[in-house]
């Protein structure tokens, strides 16, 4: 067993959005201090914080500061420059490791990844101009949806390509960055596990969650989600498969997708991840604090199912239910403290807690 | 209704130790953010707070910044100096309200306070010098206990005197200061009440817990407590009649023997308890989110309790188990950052669940 960090140490959080502050939170109660990182002013996560340098992720001197103060490293967040990692490196480990941010930082390198290890995901190809476009169509067909290979979320950076003559706007769309073309995916839904893997090699998996999406964005998850015993156990192994290949210490969220030909891996998150918040009112440990724990070399924690829950989004103008749902009962509500609700922005969840 | 504090108002909070670590914590859950006042460098709250003035009760121009930054104004621990509360009474809503900080400050204007609400409460007689003490030995009898009248917590300033002949000493420990005597009370337990009073005068309350002191120190509370229903109907009346006699707004501790006369007050506090910590696992609104419901004037939660929960504190040495609990199931791990463990110091609690 690793010698766990001692209480009272730093953990350095690159990122301060909401994900960034459910971690500190929970870091909180293990009787760890948070130091934020993050470029944006008045970042959400810097309200529960210890401490926050606010600095861009190409200030070395402010990233060395920041590695220098902490015992060790993560994340909230995979987009993270390689340039920032390459300074950060040498003053604290990073957890999860430099190869899970590698493989998921690029849609491509994560397919092939995923691929490599026998898992089935959509059809993919790599693009790089019309004419591996207009290939690599005649080979998946339509419907298809072209992605930048990095730095999409939430929908963003995505075109769809109904027809063969959508390419070129689809081409287009993607503004000359390197992308990838996956074929869609006949699946009758969509569901997650969040898994994490501890410092010396445990693996535990919380109960899979049913996602509903709108408009690229993350709506409600659900548990328990809609699967058999053998898809349960498939979905786990799955999410177990990845944490060991990529020698990974934290939590990791997988989305599937559930089909006839059975479960498709559609992408991986070296995180925390929106559909894990359940966990929260649902689980002794939940996943900001079993997180935590793998990133301090602590022993995972019990991760058990006790409610059926269904987690919900607050998004943009859903904030003016928030006085309505503090009034429900079995109901949890977790605001970020944004300063300003925006269309399509994630201001907070809740959790619609049934106990079994 | 009352209009509640919008999202993303300050709360400060005076005193930066557990209490105010775990209140900022539930603030931020709603989306509001906290400045803690503490005089002590470095304390537990301020390690998830948005921010924290390190000054003295009696810095007139720190407590004028501070009241001035903070929308609404609550507390941790009831002894705050009444010239700082003076000072802040113009800048910003104190919660719970002076009345009760001047009735629980003070042993001897509490327990009269109890009396004429016709609570029963321990025999206890004002004293002033070694005459007063004497003739109220005669009345009260011994055993009994001598307890300054002000700042006494966790057993100190308290001197037992179990024959007439120990009067003396137990005066020479309270130093000169006002001084209370109580009667022994003969009782088969110590229950508590978590209640809470909004705005708008609603009052809720939290099961009733069972509580085991060790050397003056809380060590568990537990939930359900052994109680008759007519008891447990008793204890939450006598919680709601204290609320309301004190136009109280927010969280408040009620501690209660269990007798063969009936239900006795011990004390009351201002404040959430650690005879409430119990709540952040056995309810979807704990104790610190629903005094920050209270002081800002959000309605009230949902407080039912959903399983059975021993909370035992850790204390000094306690937390050389910490390793060992963090592998149990169904425990939840509460640090509260403390730099250095001492004996007979709080650093943290856990609560043992049992679901139901």
């Amino acid at each position: 067993m690793p010698t766990p960090l001692p209480l009272g140490s730093t953990i350095g959080i690159i990122g301060g959005g909401q994900l960034g502050r459910m971690l500190s939170v929970a870091a909180s109660r293990l009787g760890f201090r948070c130091h934020i990182y993050e470029p944006g002013a008045e970042p959400p996560a810097g309200q529960v914080a210890h401490r926050v340098t606010t600095a861009a992720y190409d200030d070395e001197a402010a990233l060395r500061t920041f590695g220098q103060s902490v015992d060790v490293i993560t994340y909230e967040f995979e987009n993270i420059p390689t340039t920032a990692l390459d300074i950060l490196q040498d003053l604290a480990p990073i957890h999860p490791g430099r190869e899970a941010l590698r493989v998921s930082q690029d849609r491509l390198t994560e397919k092939t990844f995923l691929q490599n290890l026998g898992l089935k995901t959509a059809p993919f190809a790599d693009i790089t101009d019309a004419e591996s476009l207009e290939a690599a169509l005649h080979d998946i067909g339509t419907p298809s949806i072209l992605k930048t290979r990095r730095f999409g979320y939430d929908g963003k950076g995505q075109a769809r390509i109904m027809a063969p003559e959508d390419a070129a706007a689809a081409l287009a769309d993607m503004q000359g960055a390197p992308s990838i073309l996956e074929g869609f995916v006949e699946f009758s839904h969509e569901v997650s596990v969040i898994a994490a893997r501890s410092l010396d090699g445990a693996v535990a998996a919380f109960d899979p969650g049913e996602n509903v999406h709108s408009e690229g964005i993350l709506r409600t998850t659900t548990v328990p989600a809609r699967l058999t015993a053998s898809q349960r156990s498939d979905a786990v192994l799955i999410a177990a498969q990845v944490l060991n290949a990529l020698n990974y210490v934290g939590v990791l969220g997988v989305e599937l997708f559930v089909t006839a030909q059975g479960l498709i891996v559609n992408e991986i998150a070296p995180r925390v991840h929106n559909s894990g918040h359940w966990t929260q009112n649902g689980c002794t440990v939940d996943q900001f604090e079993q997180h935590i724990r793998a990133v301090t070399g602590w022993p995972l924690g019990d991760g058990q199912r006790y409610a059926d829950v269904v987690m919900e989004n607050l998004i943009g103008s859903d904030m003016d239910r928030v006085s309505a749902l503090a009034t429900d009962a079995d109901t949890a509500l977790h605001l970020y403290g944004k300063a300003e609700t925006k269309p399509g922005r994630k201001m907070g969840h809740v959790n619609h807690i049934k106990r079994v």
